[in-house]
């Protein structure tokens, strides 16, 4: 079996969730190779959640199954469901967590697989007791299609307010995620923006703190002080400094706005 | 070979001792299959760490070893045991850390597995030193009888006070553990207390904070500001509040005590 | 394969780096087995990770791969390194974090495995896309002499000041590291200075704060409020305290110097 599970959820690592986890792939496939991509997802926040879905997939292998359980309606009447894409399966709630993976072009296909009985099942705690089981079956050769009905790709929940809004001077953008290096990851795309930002004449930051940016390539090359974009490693533009936390000079926090303005060459 | 051996410490992850517990079982069993059940146990509370085995030792199969190793007395005069119980092997200090998994029915054995000899093990770190490679011989076929000779299970160190008291109105209970999302264990379970509690006419918290709580079956089905009490997924009752920490509206942490009261139906 | 990989970076468990790095193995070396020594080094502290290379290393089979990703000047023109010792490979930038494993001795070889040409790595994250790749073509049995030209070890990056310096009577060491539960590690080595300190009559700590030192065994024999000194199990002499933090008593971090007094016996 060469297929591996990769786990997302915001259980962090104080509590014997994520152990438990790997515990339920140890009874239902205990062949499993099963990775963690990450853990502390903050509690509930499923655009953050979505974020590392996407710019992770690509490092992974066809068959990965992703198991991603930000779940602040677990069990609600919430669905759960399969997606297929890339090659790969997703398996999340249906709570926008696949905002992102569903945003770019390749063909999809969604299922319900919700299950109808769950006797066995808590009520709180559906990574245990549903997802891991239902990755497993995965992982031990079940089809798909033996896991639920395909429903359409349009009924899935989507996250709004997504896409950056730009003019030829202005971008409105949003900080999606802060790493633990104070790096600001924005919703812009390398492939959409970089050449647009990067190659503007005089890029300027013009809130939440009105102040130059210096286009980049790596950190190491900013001045101390300077604020860098650049393109991010997860493919998106980054607000960066060099070895100091752009996030605390700039004071900027995961669902902050910022505004940059471009001149552009010529 | 089929087993796995799980591990669940107060090492955390600031140092490289997990890293080195694992390089032992590299060292010593390079076939084993070794997961991490928690290693954020707060440092030397060994009632979370008690807590923690027992709510998950159901969650993983038959003939896995868990190593527990909260250990104040690392090096001074306190045993190490192994415990067979459930088809399962607990490999701990005794020092009331197997209190939980001992409350239990069920058949149990316990060995004295304390070695005799230590020369190349060092004086503070048991876990990489004693605990790792004692497992590894399990896992790699020694029978237990190998280990040690066996001890009467009432020579167990238990951790005393972990009974909750309670008349027909009153329940007087303790929280074992307080989870990321502040939902806050009690030491009831839900097998002897979910009934009492979820089906009394108005359950109240009454300290250390006077308030009307509400059975629920899910967190999402609680109000906002409302306090919700129910079935959680460790097999114990949880004071839990919908996406918000119950823990800090209650003002509550691990090891206080709360009081219920109960009015019952009829 | 019987090799493994084991990975030590200051990535943090908030992101998805880790986990990308784990997939950039399950891209180029699926059968790799990948364990994790410690990714909570603080952000680009080299010294650190030196530190908890060399205190390791010596905790896992001949053959491990080990790949320390601490890097500041990732993407610029610092070299990759892999250095041959001890029958264990370590991949590294050349910024000073092989420092401390090559300090001692035994024969060594070293190459320059920075890729000539990379134009799928992006430019910040070379765990993932350098690194990781390169340690996956070691352990699906790649001879190292086809990564790199074998360059000489005198031309690796050292860094400066790390040796204790002492007279009979005073020692001054620095902090190395400081563990979760307070422990100050010293640069003492166990093997060049305990028999001094820990045999002399009333070893003393002078600065930051004049305190008699307790040499003992274990932590459990140290009274409440006693400051003790002892051979920890990282090989190095530790300031510590019985279940009390001494780094918050005695007011020390990484990179602390403290002078040890010492009065030899008779």
């Amino acid at each position: 079996m060469a297929a591996f599970a990769v786990l997302l959820t915001d259980f962090g690592f104080a509590d014997p969730y994520v152990g438990q986890m790997k515990g339920a792939f140890a009874l239902h496939a205990p062949e499993a190779r099963v990775l963690d991509l990450c853990h502390q997802v903050e509690p509930f926040n499923i655009l953050q959640a979505a974020f590392f879905l996407e710019s992770s997939r690509k490092h992974f292998p066809e068959g990965t199954v992703f198991v991603a359980v930000v779940d602040p309606g677990v069990g609600g009447d919430r669905r759960i469901v399969l997606l297929e894409k890339h090659r790969q399966f997703f398996l999340a709630p249906d709570n926008g967590l696949l905002t992102l993976v569903m945003q770019h072009g390749g063909g999809s296909r969604v299922r319900d697989v919700t299950p109808a009985w769950r006797r066995e099942a808590s009520a709180t705690f559906h990574g245990r007791d549903i997802f891991a089981p239902l990755a497993a079956k995965l992982l031990t050769g079940a089809p798909p299609e033996r896991l639920g009905e395909e429903v359409n790709p349009h009924t899935l929940v989507r996250l709004p307010g997504l896409e950056p809004v730009h003019t030829d001077a202005v971008v409105d953008a949003m900080v999606l995620h802060v790493d633990r290096f104070g790096n600001c990851l924005l919703n812009l795309e390398c492939e959409a923006y970089a050449n647009m930002i990067l190659k503007a004449r005089d890029p300027v930051l013009a809130t939440p703190v009105e102040m130059p940016l210096q286009p980049a390539f790596t950190y190491e090359k900013l001045e101390p002080g300077q604020v860098g974009v650049l393109k991010g490693s997860q493919g998106y533009l980054e607000l960066a400094m060099n070895k100091e936390s752009a996030a605390s000079v700039l004071g900027l926090a995961p669902g902050a706005t910022v505004r940059l303005r471009l001149e552009r060459h010529g």
